[in-house]
């Protein structure tokens, strides 16, 4: 292995009814409603003791189905490119994926989540609680994004990041 | 690589003041004012576009003085295990980490930033803008850390997450 490189195991898949990237809600906020489910490894399950007292989790995921990485990159919700670390977009250096998602119930080893903005089978790499006092910014600036706040709920995704 | 690896390539390197676990504020909010810069890797430089205008960052790095994972841990907060899952901990399955940090000035390919709670020489695997309408939720339930919110600003790290 190099130097820098860093490697992961998979912990478990998500499941939701996007079955391809086109069509799909761009962020969580945008699939309010849609839910879906996260199967973890048997084995891991002792790891979740007590998370269901959490009503949010931070989902860490792998774009399993993302196109290879480009510096720069035309967003969904936009018409220009910029770079790829001041957008969202599955295109990036290492392809991982960060959602807060609500977590309905826990059965076992599977949660059930909601606003579900992942691509079913994707590949799970770490489930985290979501903690306002540790996640939540004040006096936030978004640079490119402020022209198109609130415009997420009516935009979906297209196939432009998919895998070719 | 086996079926179930996802190998990353890490791109840059997170500088802090902190040079040791023992006495580290435990999140961001606990390490306000504390500054520190990311640089990231000269070849993905032009990744960077457009991201000054963004107010915070979330850094995705790797917990590399991270114990070997445990599935129970007591966290800095709480004086009982809880299921890793329900905490935010580094002896994770796969120590990966996200804080949120506020992003104070980009000079080519390196970031100086705020609220640093990450150690110093911590591999980065991602940078994303921070975006209320997609990172904040409302109506958070926070199971365990109910009894402590507020503690964290006192609270630091001591040793027990480091890798023996």
């Amino acid at each position: 292995m190099a130097k820098n490189e860093i490697t992961f195991q998979t912990i478990g898949t998500i499941h939701s009814p996007h079955q391809e990237l086109a069509g799909m809600p761009i962020q969580p906020a945008a699939a309010v409603g849609i839910e879906g489910t996260v199967v973890l490894d048997l084995s891991l399950q002792e790891g979740l003791k007590d998370l269901e007292e959490f009503s949010h989790v931070i989902l860490v995921y792998y774009f399993h189905q993302a196109k290879t990485p480009d510096l720069l990159v035309k967003p969904f919700l936009d018409e220009v490119k910029h770079g790829v670390f001041a957008t969202r977009a599955p295109r990036r250096p290492n392809g991982i994926g960060i959602s807060v998602v609500k977590l309905l119930t826990v059965e076992g080893n599977i949660l059930h989540i909601e606003n579900v903005d992942i691509l079913d089978g994707t590949p799970l790499l770490d489930i985290k609680p979501y903690i306002p006092d540790f996640d939540e910014q004040e006096e936030v600036k978004i640079g490119w994004l402020e022209s198109s706040r609130g415009k997420k709920n009516q935009k979906m995704s297209d196939d432009r990041f998919l895998r070719g």
